[in-house]
């Protein structure tokens, strides 16, 4: 039988608390292109979100240079944890454009980008959640695929919705202020994929 | 006499195929961006040629996981691998524009970047074959310095179309467009060197 | 008492001189801004400041790979010595573009930025010399601080620029032109946080 002591355990508690609130932010995010309008006070919900995901990559990283025992090596450890805080950067970083970018409504494109964001988001949650017992996960695989899976369909989306803003007619500016939008959407669905390829890394390093 | 094990040879060899699929990737780009049109089968080409570069990556990780003896640094196994992948992927993504972005035909300069890029990862291949005898190869210095060199003519080439591009009397979207290009083409460049310097680094901490 | 041997002193000696060169380089910038015309002189002697960044990041290399005994973990000298390049080769790029791009003259925005980065730099060289006594400087955790408060004012200042720029009635050439400077700009205030942040990780592992 394989276990991990309580002073291991936390890593993955608190990478799973980070994966949470990223979940939150994408959450966040779904409802604020979901209105008619966006408003400010909705980006500063994710900017506060964003200030939570900083103080848990703080926290783990004490919890690192206190830690004579990690589960895994303390660079994985570390890369996962600052890769969990990119994805909640690039949600705020996408959110923050549609103020600042002056744009007045979400397209049905980056709604879908952002369902797809959430689920992903959500996927990572249980990466998180199985990496626990990964010497003996039957779901640990399946789930890091499913996060490539969904990064690939975002990326079919993202690529498909600037091909058509490009053979549109609307005029220059908003063209380029949605090509910028699909980029962020999604390159925070590569954030995403980037934490499940870690995890793999450092499943393969244990096996 | 130096001499490698074969299971450290292996890295190498692996090293050099993912350095032919970049060089490879790079006909083709050369190819793609030839024609009077564009045509989404040499895209999809590219992109096939992407996931083989994929799975060269995900079988250097396997091999570095399985061997207890390797030939440099874990790290820098890995950095180099995940280098050329980087490559690869940059082609594709600068490929995969022109259609996205409605671009008509390839301009001069753009090809001329393109020759660069084919011509830097052929460096590149190069490079990988000299480093598996990095201690006595009197080549490897100056394949390196050579693709530093080629990543600095593509550098001052893509500035050069940038500044007329910005001067010119061409239509806004045009310029856009043409911009977007070529920094993907210039970035393309610049991750050949970061293979480059990345050897580099290896070859002075095994001095 | 906690003393360092001459040989572990010269690291933070190159440190300083490479955050030096930093501020050598945000202080050409200004002048470069200054003007009423965007001189190709000046621009040329950014990018000369940018190579002696470079051999300084070359001779840290170098000094490492000689080193048995380190100040500190070999990955994170790496670490600090290629972010304090980054910061230079930023300046660089942001200066760059303005003769790329043919912009006429700098906005009172682009000249705030310009002075926050070499506050930032000043800032980040301050940083080095106080981490020479890291284990006991009172000094070090409040300038690391400063330096992420500064570029949280840049991203304030930036982000509003931006806001302003996309709600002006200004030709989309301009918008698209200083939309890139803006961001050229806040991302060299970036890469003086990721220093910071990287000294702030090697104090937590030696406190």
């Amino acid at each position: 039988m394989f276990s991990l002591s309580p002073k291991e355990d936390k890593f993955f508690e608190l990478f799973r608390t980070t994966a949470e609130i990223a979940c939150e932010a994408a959450e966040k995010l779904i409802e604020y292109m979901s209105g008619e309008e966006f408003s400010e006070e909705k980006n500063k919900e994710i900017k506060d979100i964003e200030h939570k995901g900083d103080k848990m990559q703080h926290e783990i990283l004490k919890q690192l240079n206190k830690s004579f025992i990690t589960p895994f090596d303390r660079e994985d450890i570390y890369a996962i944890s600052k890769g969990l805080d990119d994805i909640i950067d690039h949600i705020e970083y996408a959110a923050s454009r549609f103020i600042m970018l002056n744009i007045d409504k979400a397209t049905d494109e980056a709604r879908e980008l952002g369902e797809l964001i959430a689920k992903c988001c959500e996927e990572v949650k249980n990466v998180m959640e199985e990496m626990k017992s990964m010497k003996n996960s039957k779901e640990l695989a399946a789930k890091i695929i499913e996060v490539n899976r969904l990064e690939e369909v975002g990326d079919r989306l993202s690529r498909k919705a600037i091909k058509e803003l490009f053979r549109s007619d609307k005029p220059v500016l908003e063209i380029i202020k949605w090509r910028e939008i699909y980029e962020a959407l999604e390159n925070t669905m590569d954030a995403c994929e980037d934490v499940a390829n870690a995890v793999e890394g450092v499943v393969m390093k244990n096996a």
